[in-house]
């Protein structure tokens, strides 16, 4: 399956700032791109393309001020098969994680582990370790947790979404990733495309969203405490401790996002009509 | 000068528990080592070291129930020059900064930078960027803080530094970093040793401290916003966002400290006695 | 000058619920009303009037499931003039303070004075107490803080306010009266009918609203860190410590407000035409 | 049996401060006094005694800088029963409630019952209403929350204890309290004299102590999360919503405690000696 994928981000921008934007595609996911993945901006500046400390590609560029447009259009070779689903999945010991992967057990800025780890127990602490109980955390979020674009802000952690019950994606996955760093299971927090592939009907449009991965069984799986459920057409673009690491843009400054469209749909080929039918 | 490093820790663990240490003196200042800097641990158990994403030597080890005792005992070359003081250092540009550094601008676990950044620009937005405004913010942070070890507690974060005036070493530094994030000052927080060498009286005990490093003229500098002045034999162990990066140890489990005792202390050759005289 | 109130809710109630209402004109002005001021339910169910402890008329009802729906409509008599200015006020000691205005120094659930003490000396201390402390305290406030109603939550407290520095009116308030109690001058927080007489062009449409009061030579004075400026045509209905104690409505239980429509304009009087004029 | 009742509190004074002291024997257990119950100052100064919103008697005093010392001893008749245990008592309707009880169902300083209504709900929701289910509220806290005298502060609210699960018995009424509040009975926080009558060996030194009091069968009845079980020789002295109603002492200026000594002990009469048996 081919996936197109888009963006088109514009920002009021008062003075001199500099930006560092997580739009370009994981390090993962670049053998499966059939077109060039160039941020591309208006007016025309010096990107500067980095690696972060967590793999991901970073952009950073200096906007003057006025108008800046962030924008790309690529299309990336997907397998068209649902997120992997395996119970079977198991904790590793501490002991035997790779050590890059122990810093998705530590608290971040709104991941509370410390302050959440109690109540982490005593929910979960029942729970065999492995896929199981990661589900059951992202079951737990997804029940008692009420979607809503009204109720995002930037400050919000791990522990005012335990409390408020209230939330956008990235609400959903912080709690989820707190419970499941509580319980020593490594999470990470991941920005990507998501889209609407085998979803009938459409149950939200297409868009830059949020969800988690979990290690088990030696690897990192899709885990998404909002939807939760397998989904077609996932591309990963950017993983960190929680959504402090992987904003879309971080702007060291004032910059006003004016608008923010995203596009990731499945490539579907028209069939040629034969002529001469009928 | 030389240093004397040393120390003992002693744990005790109801259940095996794997244990990350972050003891060893920090790779830039392995050159100056004069003897083996090694953890040895009672009971014997295998020492998994590696470096961390921030550059750091941790090791990580499967301690087994019972008593664990982490020691050691080393010796140090130091300059014995104090902190360097350059008021001329320049705050850089974001867009010239090295891409490794671009971390330290962001908000984390015990440093909420968007939480914080309203008050900083008041109290600091208009002091010019630059060694003055971080000196600036030390000043602040170590007039308005009073010091006292019965403030110590884990969650404390830089917000309640800031509510409650309250703190040990590492807060003092939380709320300083967390000020110098919000005026694009990056920001790191450092563990070492540090000890009396040249402050008569003794004003503390030789310690493990917690100070913090501010990035000016393409350089880290030591500034301490718990003791606000220039001091001898800060040996650097760890580097990182914040204190939950670089905790001395950090148990996945329960681990109780039972002693810990830290040595860092000049080591004076005794004069030799000439015989004969008088 | 007369001034037509009026109020019309309407809840959706899944399970019987009680409901307490603060609907009532405060009885400070009872003697201005100019009709009756009761409130009416449907279905008609018992309401339990009564005073609580800060002196406001309080409704207590038992609401069966279904639609509730309470109006009103009354008219009241006003001195058509702005809030008084008095900037020669001066703030009592509180060895003389009222025993009963004592309570309005404490903290409370959305105002911790506890938390903003530092805070509010630093920024205030050096202000000679009394009108102009508390006009530089709601200058501040309305400086440096954003409306938007999106930015309302039920849970937000001063300190929240402080740090994001976004909300409503009642977020205003609450953050100006941590700030006066912290400099030891009462303040309390009120509810009432604020409409847009004499502001032209009207900047809100009529509502209820938030402002607050504060306590000088012996009485209470009208201060609103929203608006920052006399308003003519306030009518007070409660008073208590902060937005917990005086809810237009608290439900112990479920009920989903589907509509809220407020009345409070001047009744102007038709000029009579004379016939056979032209 | 009579129990002595005193206490000696010294206070160094660096500039004149007001102080309201909550010392006094609560009126509901004024005609048990023995002795006559009045607040002694060092040096004398004026006491202005008042009831408070809630009932208690406060004193307000003016002091002077210098040392400022508050004492008092006195004897009240107590029925040397343990707090009763009464299973059956039933939960009220909110309808049925008296007035003056409501607002012991609001959430307050340290109460924050719109946070923690949720996890009321989750964990104790199942449980039927009334005495069973603030009892299993208080063995949850008792079984939770570690003791100890260093983890008192005075910032620290029921969410605090919640993701902290430790304190001082403040800490553990406060959480208590807000379960039952998000449980709609009305709790309110106590403060009084407890001493270790009955209590064999003496767990606790003779202090004034925090407990709470629910709302069930149309009366209040004594609960304590910390000791969580039947106590003899409680005496009431001040009742409120939260700690920030009832403290000790409130000093609206610096006052530093330096000494504070309660005596709360059974009078037991020595048997007179018959002279010549034997």
């Amino acid at each position: 399956m081919l996936i197109r994928l888009g963006y088109d981000l514009q920002f009021q921008i008062p003075a001199p700032v500099t930006v560092v934007a997580m739009l370009h595609v994981h390090p993962s996911r670049a053998a499966d791109l059939r077109a060039p993945d160039e941020l591309h901006t208006e007016p025309a500046v010096p990107v500067d393309l980095y690696t972060d400390s967590f793999g991901n590609t970073a952009a950073r560029l200096a906007a003057p001020a006025g108008t800046l447009r962030l924008h790309n259009s690529t299309v990336i070779e997907d397998s068209g098969l649902p997120d992997p689903v395996r119970p079977e999945a198991k904790q590793w010991p501490i002991e035997k994680l790779p050590t890059d992967v122990l810093q998705y057990l530590l608290p971040s800025r709104y991941s509370e582990v410390d302050r959440l780890s109690n109540t982490a127990s005593e929910l979960f602490g029942h729970i065999a370790p492995g896929w199981g109980r990661v589900q059951a955390i992202c079951d737990w979020v997804h029940q008692k947790v009420t979607f809503g674009y009204q109720f995002a802000r930037p400050t919000k952690s791990a522990l005012d979404v335990y409390t408020e019950r209230l939330g956008v994606c990235r609400d959903f996955q912080h709690l989820a990733i707190t419970f499941c760093r509580a319980m020593n299971t490594p999470a990470r927090y991941v920005t990507g495309y998501l889209g609407d592939i085998g979803v009938p009907p459409a149950p939200s449009p297409m868009d830059f969203s949020a969800w988690f991965q979990a290690y088990l069984d030696g690897r990192w799986w899709n885990f998404d405490a909002r939807h939760n459920q397998p989904r077609i057409g996932r591309v990963l673009v950017a993983a960190g401790r929680d959504a402090a690491d992987v904003a879309i843009t971080t702007s060291f400054g004032t910059a006003t996002l004016e608008r923010f469209t995203v596009i990731t749909d499945e490539i579907v080929e028209e069939q040629p009509r034969t002529a001469g039918q009928g």
